[in-house]
């Protein structure tokens, strides 16, 4: 069976149609490389689940995640980049190329340019999916303008979120903090801040059990580790901080990762291997948005032609 | 005269409103960060001279630049970041605030970021500028792609102009390398497949005189130094990679620059001063372009955030 299977050529395989996918597909397209994306779900990843997104530079009103990635696509599409709904089970190096599995064809590219992005950790609570983008959300850089003179509250304990408590203060006129713990796992330095911050209340030993609402969120249901006891908390938002998990499993074995897992990248987006990039929320970085997703991923495609360019006598024809 | 000068005080003083500023001014100000921009000429930067952009990441169709722009400096206004005209003649430091000052008045900010810009090297020859925009180009990037199946010349002799020649083989029939000199500054590895490529011609010990067209550009009237002859060539495009200067003059004495005068900054666009950040074409990067520019804006303002909420105990009320 193995044999019937297809060798197709590229110039530049993406893994993953987010916004970093699709921001390299355009650079790389209209570069003049032959060039395809493999998504195994949707095309537009996380931000196709927000609402509204306000700070995309270029879009004067606030537009859901939704429109912007499909103006996106069809601007990929436009520049001839092939989009295949198909998911990627392996990445192995053959000389200069790399070979792309698939459940449906086997693909060799000159390069490839990683994209499969990261996604926050859930409280995995009823309500919880109900809510996402109607209250519950995972960031408070693009959420948190929404709530000006609100009650939010921020779960988690690690630096993040504390970090995030305080920044929703500038917006919120109450945020309580509530962690599982009796005490929190955040750096010192920050943990006094969020002490003295008389808007902020931590809630300790204490977990969301359940989110109540009708079109917005209403009510926090938390159980008290050590009391045993339920209580109801009434908030207008709920920034959930508990880690980021970067969706690395086809790479983890070969490409060199931070201690949490994300991607590692020169300032060309190249990984440890020559020619394989990476772009987007799966490598360490200063701030996760779209806007830094698709310019990354032009970088990346900007950097994978130069590099196919440098070593177009290498390859076999 | 001095004392009137009144200290207006901000979180964040950005200088220059190109797509990097803009870019900076978004994230700052829905980050809740009191926030101006500082603008000596005209809201935009560069790219507002660009007739058609068909690559930034969410417009389907080709857009002047200018429009792009204008969407962008809507947002800005709608989170109330205010667009001074005014030159920045100094800027200083005075304990971790930085002292900006202009032809109008002295303002005080907690942090900064320069975002001045660069500009390409000029031939300063007759046409040059009524053809800039309708087939002179200063970015292969962004234009390359509009001379599918044409004749281009490149002017040149360095990395960049050979690079850039090379690149625009993929779209154009022929491209002439114009060059004043007779051989190359590119390093040799670059020169070797711009003199393999049978695409590519390269007109030795010539400067370009003048452009002629009518409303494309038609032809060259070169000058060859060595032979003191004039002659013509039918092109369809030019583009000039002679050189990029960076404005850096309100900076060069104490920021850190790299050999070619752009600002060196790390992950988080901050320059060496705490404080103290650059984005745009300004700052030593892969990939010139508006996407970058706005990225490296948020990541900017988003530090900068951080920045004083770390150092909040430490600003003067």
């Amino acid at each position: 069976m193995e044999a019937e299977k297809k060798q197709i050529r590229y110039d530049v395989a993406i893994i993953g149609a987010g916004p970093a996918g699709l921001g390299a597909a355009i650079y790389a397209a209209r570069g003049g490389l032959k060039t395809v994306i493999f998504e195994k779900g949707f095309v537009g990843g996380q931000i196709v689940l927000t609402a509204e997104v306000e700070n995309y530079p270029g879009f004067e009103e606030p537009v859901s995640g939704y429109h912007i990635v499909e103006k996106i696509k069809k601007q990929v599409q436009r520049f001839n980049a092939e989009i295949k709904m198909e998911e990627v089970s392996a990445i192995s190096p053959e000389g200069l190329c790399k070979i792309i599995e698939t459940d449906e064809n086997t693909y060799r590219a000159k390069t490839v340019i990683y994209c499969a992005g990261a996604y926050p950790r859930k409280l995995a609570v009823p309500g919880e999916q109900k809510f996402t983008g109607r209250g519950v959300s995972y960031c408070a850089t693009c959420d948190g303008a929404l709530y000006k003179g609100r009650i939010v509250a921020v779960v988690g304990g690690g630096d993040s979120a504390v970090e995030e408590a305080i920044f929703l203060t500038t917006f919120a006129k109450k945020v309580y903090l509530i962690h599982r713990r009796d005490d929190l796992r955040a750096v010192h330095a920050i943990q006094d801040k969020a002490l003295k911050n008389n808007k902020i209340e931590i809630i300790w030993n204490s977990v969301v059990q359940e989110i109540e609402g009708d079109n917005a969120i209403r009510n926090l249901i938390l159980y008290n580790k050590k009391t045993e006891q339920n209580s109801s908390l009434a908030v207008d938002g709920l920034f959930v901080y508990i880690g980021i998990i970067p969706n690395n499993y086809l790479v983890e074995s070969r490409i060199d990762l931070d201690e949490n897992g994300f991607v590692l990248t020169d300032d060309n987006r190249q990984t440890n291997i020559p020619g394989f990039y990476a772009a987007g929320d799966i490598i360490k970085k200063v701030l996760r948005q779209v806007v830094t997703a698709v310019s990354d991923g032009a970088t990346a495609a900007f950097s994978a032609e130069k590099w196919i360019r440098d070593h177009s006598d290498q390859f076999p024809e």
